[in-house]
């Protein structure tokens, strides 16, 4: 094992064991407002995509299966924040609507300061055309797409607001 | 909201999404060998602490809640992954004795490539920076302790193999 390849192995699991612990942190604000990690990226997709939010496409875009993302959006249709609609104008999909209360939950929950703001702006910059590195490699891994995924693997690519 | 402010926000889903992402990959890899991302950190964790492999330290090592340290080691003796061994020694602590299947198993499946070779070594060296530092606000936010955890913020603190 060369020492190359070692720290390889160790930037994994520092990355792997950061990212754990963001989300214990996110957890934990969203606490308050009854909402999980997933449902919360499940609402700001569903919002981002608008009309076109239907099952397949939300879980093409959090690289997740569609049985987890049905399970998921049965959750989230019981505690109110979202709403499966059959949409004739789509075969055989289901279209995802946001309640005013998923939207409201959402929007209180994204006022907040991310640890991401420990860092520089260059240091912003580069963290993210590295982790959209990372992601390509990664998403080709699971033998997935590497188109429509949010947020791009460019920056200057983010819809405006 | 500013745009900057804008840009930390999607970066920071970037970020968790990938990880998401990173950990179904590996997740895939583990299948083989019939062990969870988790149980192989905890192996990791106890294999490199040795006799000090106690339930807390690990959970601290690893940012884990005792309960939840305990739930799993509950399901690695099961599987026989691990050990539980009440050491007189330390007083109401339970060690951790990695098995002889726990070792070999662990062992097959940290022969692989990371999507971390994706990068070039000065991107390595610099994600290791930017994520440590990421680490260090996180664990600070969930009002825990940065010490011991691995692995060390500065890669040249890294223990010999």
């Amino acid at each position: 094992m060369t020492e190359s390849r070692d720290i390889r192995l160790e930037l994994y699991k520092l990355l792997i064991r950061t990212f754990h612990i963001m989300r214990r942190v996110r957890q934990h604000e969203l606490n308050k407002y009854g909402i999980t990690t997933r449902s919360s990226a499940v609402i700001d997709t569903a919002l981002r995509l608008g009309e076109e939010a239907t099952l397949s496409k939300v879980g093409q875009q959090l690289v997740l299966e569609e049985h987890s993302v049905s399970e998921q959006l049965s959750r989230m249709e019981k505690t109110g924040l979202i709403r499966k609609v059959r949409d004739p104008q789509i075969k055989n999909q289901i279209r995802i609507e946001v309640t005013e209360k998923g939207r409201e939950l959402y929007e209180k929950s994204q006022d907040r300061k991310t640890v991401v703001s420990v860092l520089t702006e260059e240091e912003q910059r580069n963290l993210w055309s590295t982790i959209a590195k990372i992601r390509e490699q990664a998403v080709k891994a699971l033998g997935k797409d590497n188109n429509n995924l949010y947020p791009p693997s460019d920056p200057s690519e983010l819809p405006p607001d």
